[in-house]
């Protein structure tokens, strides 16, 4: 087990109804907030009337960006921040998924800073600043409702890029199950994905002997499955729903990273380079990839991905190098059987596109820790998409 | 699943060497601190040079509260905050254990407190005001250092009681696991019951559909139960110690309480009876009392209790009811080959004490979530223990 440090100061309010309680919370730090959201659906569910039920009734003010959109993007990063600036907020409030919570830890942060936010995507700014953040969950995928992450796309370069900071994470996260009973299932399906590559990417890191973070990892992924069949049929099973929200969220809210080697993220810079490209889900992209990289490294560290193929689907692990196989194509068959695209041409990209895919993701190259790859890498693992 | 808040703040660091981190994160907010540790083996084993050396560094000063002894008495802790008031140290560091921990949080809250402290133990004084806590854990079982709990024993009522303030958590939780290497094997077999009835009270509180915890909770046991058999070979196993620590503190921080009814805690209570009565180890006490809990009430959710069988023994699990017993008598198997106690005759208890424990016991009586036991059900739990 490789030494860590572990705080997460984050406050997790979770159930039903739950969004009441987000006015007193804000009220602690801030007296006029920045509402961020994405294109409607918060006020077609009630989520947008129960926030700003709460928020009157403790007298926080407010102002309002909306549509932010999936996989989002530098400019209206730079709206939000110009907007916060002109009303002179003092905190901000996501109400939805990733897309909204990264655009708003960025908002918050390039509150304070006098250049251009994306240097702290691009490794030239250490963001040590940022307005209290206050988070109303309504997809569970990303976990970064409970962390300092966020990953933006600079629309102009193409690039989808991350930035992290410890004081990037919420105060408060409201997760009520209930708000998510309305996703369409695909968005569920979405999800799921992502959450289980958040795990992924930290298992296979190749780290040796740290069997709590990997009984903790297996059980997310058999969770966040055995909840997602259930989704998939009666998506208003409470239940089910809650398991798969509080289980996105231990994915990636960095216990599951402790003791680890930071995990191995390739299968990410793969996706992003994919939905800067061509918009798809980021679920949707890393259920095509992750496989296509798992099947690519296996042979790396064969014992781990035997374990994986045991624990999650029960295969006999006496022969690794078959359970290992066996394992990645059940991975796949499961992603497609709650509908997500498993390969290229399931998302209508063919073979002419790779290397402009490879060209974006190479841009970072080399990059993984279970295996470094190289640009020649990334052609073969994008080669198992087709 | 219930709904929940959960809020940790302690920062973990974990790893070998880290104890000459504690000085910088101890000036952060103290100038002057309070040691407070046990009897003596921190001086025999270099953690409490490796102490010194860092706080002198960052020019903390500090005064000593020596001699806190397992089962933690509550005049040791009117000692310790007198000590603090007349040095008026604004910090207090706990170097051990859960008692050192424990007296530590309880003194650190009796410094705001014009009463006795004992009020806080007792219900009549919420503890809203703390010093800030340090920990350099030196054994692992209770979990107390990452969470706001703390255990103490009123040795003139004969009462061992337990108190909670969010004010409580320490702010930084040094882990490193090469200090546990000397522990003798007795010591660790002790940790590793104790952290294994805080999972099993928590996993057997009667609530369903809450499989994420469920993952969670039997694969800290699992861990536990794996890592120690490796340490009863060779206590210096860095892994192996490294994954109990974690675990044990995991098995504690909330985290795995989320989603729950609380806990049931009755094995917990009765337990603080016999150690408050005849000052055994409280990991022995749990692994004499909880199995005979388990086959008590293991009907009111014999589902449950089987399928702790299956994931944790793998016992087949159709037949449920021959299963959850047979789960039982494994763990009690378990126990006796890692040396510890588990019937009463094994510490030279007999059946005529057991009015005097059913007494102690059963003055906070009814208690327990899974089947509320009366002073009748304390007294049939206690003869499964003979």
């Amino acid at each position: 087990m490789k030494d860590f440090i572990f705080h997460n100061p984050t406050k997790i309010v979770f159930g039903k109804g739950k969004i009441s309680t987000l006015g007193e919370e804000v009220s602690k730090t801030s007296k006029k907030v920045l509402l961020v959201y994405g294109r409607g659906s918060i006020k077609r569910n009630g989520v947008y009337d129960q926030v700003v039920d709460s928020l009157k009734s403790y007298n926080v003010e407010f102002v309002e960006l909306p549509d932010v959109k999936p996989n989002p993007v530098l400019s209206k990063v730079h709206e939000g921040i110009n907007l916060a600036r002109k009303e002179q907020v003092d905190g901000i409030i996501a109400i939805g998924g990733g897309s909204t919570i990264d655009s708003s830890k960025t908002i918050a942060a390039g509150f304070y800073y006098d250049g251009d936010i994306w240097d702290a995507f691009r490794g030239k700014y250490k963001a040590e600043e940022s307005l209290p953040i206050y988070v109303v969950l309504t997809i569970s995928a990303t976990g970064s409702e409970m962390n300092g992450g966020a990953v933006i796309t600079n629309e102009e370069t193409k690039q989808k890029y991350s930035f992290w900071s410890v004081k990037s994470y919420p105060r408060v996260s409201v997760l009520d199950p209930t708000v998510q009973f309305s996703l369409p299932p695909i968005q569920t399906a979405n999800g799921a994905a992502d959450a289980i590559s958040h795990v992924l990417e930290l298992y296979f890191d190749g780290t040796q002997n740290v069997q709590i973070l990997d009984e903790l990892s297996e059980g997310i992924v058999r969770t966040v499955m055995d909840s997602t069949n259930i989704l998939m049929k009666n998506p208003t099973d409470y239940d089910a729903r809650a398991n798969l929200v509080w289980s996105a969220t231990l994915a990636l809210n960095g216990i599951n990273g402790t003791g680890r080697s930071g995990g191995d993220w390739s299968s990410h810079a793969i996706e992003h380079s994919l939905s800067a490209l061509y918009d798809i889900a980021h679920g949707s992209g890393l259920a095509i990839v992750m496989p296509a990289w798992m099947k690519y490294v296996h042979r790396e560290d064969v014992k781990k991905f035997a374990r994986f193929a045991n624990r999650v689907f029960g295969i006999d692990e006496s022969d690794r190098e078959k359970a290992a196989t066996m394992g990645i194509e059940r991975l796949k068959d499961w992603y497609k059987s709650i509908g997500l695209p498993v390969s290229l041409s399931d998302v209508n990209i063919s073979a002419e596109d790779i290397d402009k895919i490879v060209e974006n993701a190479a841009a970072r190259a080399p990059f993984g820790k279970l295996k470094k790859l190289q640009r020649s890498d990334v052609k073969e693992i994008l080669k198992f998409c087709l």
